[in-house]
């Protein structure tokens, strides 16, 4: 049954794809929209869905922002959207975190908007801004003044991502119980300028983890953590939510992951051609992002809500 | 035979051995010296090795350092050394990119060892010293100043490596038929101070290859590009070579890749019982990591010489 396209289906086959989940999770950019542009009907389609009673949940690995910034866009491009629907990597985070009862500091490679959630669940922080790096190695390690309250490395994308930074996170990670998690592991950060990769929060978590020699615990897409999440806060039920996305390795593997139905949209990064050579491939790591139904835009769904 | 003692051979087994090779390759720390204390033994060993008619090369993956700059710290310590016997990662890249008769410009993430080795080759190059991170993302793109003659990025270590030369060298690497080489992939760098880890080179290779979504190729220990290099430039004969370290995953690795007799001496930091845990592993990978020979320090081997 996997990549069946929606379009495909009888009117009977779509009301029973429509009726077999109440939750809906939705990642965003090449979803509902591309950078500051909605694509169309994504927002009817998801307020639709709202109104007949499902759970939506909007996904994405974005660490940068907190809840509130993301429900300003969210409503300026014309989604019913409340804050507690939202789930970045800076909210689940915190939210990690505080489940643990953590009481000890975090040392952050992130920015503000990691910064502000944890301060949200009152987590103590150090680490957030420029760290330059003095003229030498034996001066960086003379005036490192490493804190003995920090219990935790979180990384996440940082523009001032510097050695004293890296010095800083492995060292606190040699500590004995301390916790290691990254934001997301994204190889890079989506950038439309002709010539130019914007490396992401994946290549900083790199670094770290090398020195380390150890790996973090990934909050973000396709790690499962968020199933754990969403089980234990909201409640939902895997085999009644549907993940729809524009990337297999990120948002349909997460799906196959934890369990839940899967649905590929084609305005983003995958096109069919892919999904349907991995649909076709011997390798298991490539079926395993193959989506059950495909469409080619989220809108498609309208005419049948 | 793998992981004999030296001390237990007999005086004609000695001789035996002596005798199997005519080329040595040694590692430096853990073997020679630490940071700047002599191993004792290891100048003599190594010096009447080389009075006997063999030939000596000291092979190190430290990338920071030009060859002349090395000389002085083995004349300092008592080595009868000559520059053409020294094998640095800076030293190799130079080499490897002008075997290629690369003609273009390299973006360097490194230190100036480096960049003076490239100079003594007449490759040009760019990119070593501080660059800072201005504000904001949109403000880097708008300034980033890409080379159009840039066609190799080098990476080794780096005290001020930052965003804007991963961005640089991620973009660079975009480029069809760009050169990637990496010094080596240590993970971290030896420094003996109580709670602080310091990076290796693999740490800042490993985010620029995830970025770049390819990988280098290595010039360090344990990758076999340096065999290449000394049977091409040094007519060596590897099967009557002698590698000689204290770390298995990169000295005997690279001897076991190289099809190099190996021995391990236990001054640095692999200790025996790993190396005997390994001997008995299932696992193909640790096998690999045993060496044919060991000796408490490479000073054993003066008696017999």
């Amino acid at each position: 049954m996997a990549l069946k396209a929606l379009s495909s289906l009888s009117s009977n086959e779509y009301e029973t794809f429509l009726n077999s989940f109440d939750t809906v999770l939705s990642d965003c950019d090449g979803v509902l929209w591309l950078e500051s542009e909605v694509i169309k009907g994504s927002p009817e389609v998801i307020n639709k869905f709202k109104t007949s009673g499902k759970k939506i949940f909007y996904v994405t690995n974005n660490s940068t922002k907190t809840r509130d910034q993301f429900l300003d866009k969210f409503k300026k491009l014309g989604f019913n959207a409340t804050k507690e629907e939202i789930i970045g990597t800076a909210y689940l985070t915190a939210q990690y975190l505080s489940s643990l009862n953590f009481n000890k500091k975090v040392y952050l490679i992130g920015s503000p908007g990691i910064a502000k959630e944890l301060d949200s669940v009152g987590i103590r922080h150090i680490g957030v801004g420029p760290e330059p790096m003095p003229t030498s190695l034996p001066e960086l390690v003379d005036n490192l003044n490493l804190d003995p309250e920090v219990g935790a490395v979180v990384v996440g994308f940082d523009i001032h991502f510097s050695v004293p930074k890296v010095v800083k996170a492995t060292s606190y990670l040699e500590r004995k119980g301390s916790i290691f998690i990254a934001t997301n592991t994204d190889e890079r950060y989506p950038l439309d300028v002709e010539g130019i990769i914007m490396p992401g929060t994946g290549a900083y978590v790199a670094a770290v983890q090398t020195a380390a020699e150890r790996k973090p615990i990934i909050m973000g897409k396709p790690e499962a953590y968020i199933r754990e999440y969403l089980v234990n806060k909201h409640k939902i039920n895997p085999s009644r939510t549907l993940m729809i996305g524009d990337r297999c390795n990120s948002d349909i593997l997460l799906g196959k992951r934890c369990g839940f139905q899967t649905l590929l949209v084609l305005t983003g990064v995958t096109d069919i051609e892919q999904a349907k050579a991995w649909k076709e491939s011997a390798d298991k790591d490539e079926n395993a992002l193959v989506p059950d139904y495909y469409t080619n835009r989220l809108g498609d769904l309208l005419p049948h809500l």
